[in-house]
């Protein structure tokens, strides 16, 4: 596909607001006000329940753990998965004048429009799972003036190159938060959602999300990068070369999420970040995908930990990156299917095995009320 | 629950037809005769399709080998999961005087009718994912008469104690065999499904699951055993004590999957022994569950090696026998989520994670359709 609307971020004027700590009263500080973390005791019965059920106590492993934690998130012992959307955020990012990508930049607006005409896995998976689908331009470098179905919270036409300088200013890191917070409320508020997976689409954005975790993990370099959509042993060797040289040059601060945005993130990842937020401030259980929107789910970490509570991992990436980033948070991923894909298809997947334990909650018959014998 | 239709197997007249070798014209026969492996063209059709997709090529990792297999399995480009049943079989288990459960053998008929009245795990996965369930009584000790729901094809009410005798004639490991063809049929003839799941449910069975493995692997016997639905230490060592001194007294054939069934097995792994090839013979794709589920498998696979080419691994199971047989089958698990429950707990899940395989196939666009750029 052409690209004639393609946009060039140097071109584009830049919001300049002052720097600082944000304050009561911001979006950002709004949502996480907002962010509880429910009472043990609900934990409790929950386990009572589940333990109660006509199957060997445990047996149903890690289900087991997630019918739980959806009975706390809900603040319910009958947790519920009938309403769930995934949130695809697309970027693009000046890193891939680096050449650390095995794709050219275009492809991010060709892939928001197969995402719009259904053409893509997370299409596929989405239909599959009776899961709602919504796609929010948060920064890629084409006018999507008149198409159909986009989400526009564009920040800027993509991130600046974070090997020369920051890739968005502090104040566009914010912006790119409250964009997500911005996008859950208008998707989420009408829908009432019960679950929301979030994914991504922009080409680069492996690279930004290792810097991120990178960043904000301590864990070296070289083992938080992988290949992305494919890069060779030359590539893989110029993209940890790039984040090393990019964290020596910005030394961004690990327990400032907003800081490691700014300086080598990117949109997406602040937009997933805003979102999680978002849902978790309204009592909503979010499912992470693969190594992208892990970074978002870490850098919503960072500006509340709380947030976390609302986590689930949906599953293991080939991305080593993603894997450290889930350890950080506590998190055990549903799956490990291989993917490397992105576009929250293994959030997508995850949902249905959320969904599993949820129904074992509610619909299965205790020992006493079937008549079962207990333990010999 | 009382139980006082309980049936005694020592009270039970036995068929005892002369044993040997089967042949042409028996059901067994005539089913390994229609198993067909499809061409190898149809699997690279399948693979450049895949490999078409607007995806990085192999980023959906495991879902891309099950997608290609399903076009195979099908020999169709565009495979379809819309019709799905699991099929739980339920027997009972001489093995059961030994100690080796940590429940006593009424659950099994209790276990039966709590499936018949939706109160099982089997029961909420299977509703949660648009599965049929058909439950069936291959060698329970309890008399069903009236219980409404139940397909009965029972053979004896359970096996005899394998630490004393062989678990079955020879006769009656072939009639189990002939049990699980003939409830295949009944339940699959009107309904044409194109993805079948084998459960079980059988107190005991975990014992006679990890003989016909270790049996039919030679793996020895501490490696495929485990604690079943929980056993102590000390049960885990009587298990493996018992299993180790049936295979010496007995001393089954490795490569004779119905004289391992006899000598150590049970009525219900006989019987998913007979659905799965049965199904295969069909085309249809079979998913495999837990241990006694893929103990069924082995023995399908021993009396017809091309049987697993239909086959499917659900998931990887706490019980460690069940790697143990898989990988003498060459099958990856699709999901570890650290289940040891059975009922098809597993490969109702598994099924999920089918369809939405065989939904990329069919639905994804191509770079060209979707005129997405290929790697730089």
């Amino acid at each position: 596909m052409e690209n004639p609307k393609k946009m060039d971020p140097a071109g584009e004027a830049r919001t300049c607001m002052p720097e600082g700590e944000r304050t009561a009263g911001d979006p950002v500080s709004d949502v996480t006000a907002r962010i509880d973390v429910p009472a043990a005791d609900l934990a409790e019965a929950a386990r009572r329940k589940i333990d109660g059920k006509t199957k060997p106590v445990g047996s149903l492993g890690l289900l087991e753990d997630v019918a739980q934690r959806m009975c706390v998130i809900q603040r319910s012992l009958d947790p519920v998965t009938e309403k769930k959307a995934v949130l695809v955020f697309a970027a693009d990012h000046g890193i891939t004048k680096e050449g650390v990508s095995a794709y050219p930049s275009d492809v991010t607006p060709q892939m928001v429009l197969n995402f719009l005409h259904g053409g893509a896995a997370i299409n596929a998976f989405c239909k599959h799972g009776g899961i709602d689908l919504d796609v929010i331009d948060v920064g890629v470098a084409y006018d999507f003036t008149d198409v159909e179905g986009l989400i526009s919270k564009k920040i800027a036409p993509g991130t600046r190159n974070f090997a020369k300088e920051p890739a968005m200013t502090r104040t566009d890191a914010v912006r790119s938060i409250e964009a997500g917070i911005e996008a859950y409320r208008e998707i989420a508020g009408p829908r009432r959602y019960h679950l929301i997976g979030l994914g991504e689409m922009g080409i680069g954005n492996t690279t930004a999300a290792s810097a991120v975790i990178a960043a904000m993990t301590g864990v070296p370099v070289p083992d938080v990068v992988g290949r992305g959509t494919g890069v060779d042993d030359e590539g893989l060797r110029r993209k940890i070369d790039v984040i090393e040289k990019a964290l020596a040059l910005h030394r961004p601060k690990a327990d400032d999420g907003i800081d490691v945005l700014s300086k080598v993130g990117g949109f997406e990842i602040g937009a997933m970040a805003g979102a999680a937020l978002a849902a978790a401030a309204d009592g909503v259980a979010v499912v992470l995908d693969g190594l992208i929107s892990v970074a978002g789910g870490l850098v919503a970490w960072t500006i509340e930990p709380k947030s976390a509570e609302y986590f689930f991992a949906g599953h293991r990436s080939v991305e080593v990156g993603q894997s450290r980033a889930l350890d950080t948070m506590g998190l055990t991923p549903l799956l490990d299917l291989r993917f490397r894909l992105g576009e929250g298809t293994g959030a997508a997947l995850a949902m249905h095995l959320i969904g599993a334990a949820c129904a074992m909650v509610r619909e299965m018959a205790s020992f006493e009320d079937a008549g079962v014998s207990g333990k010999a």
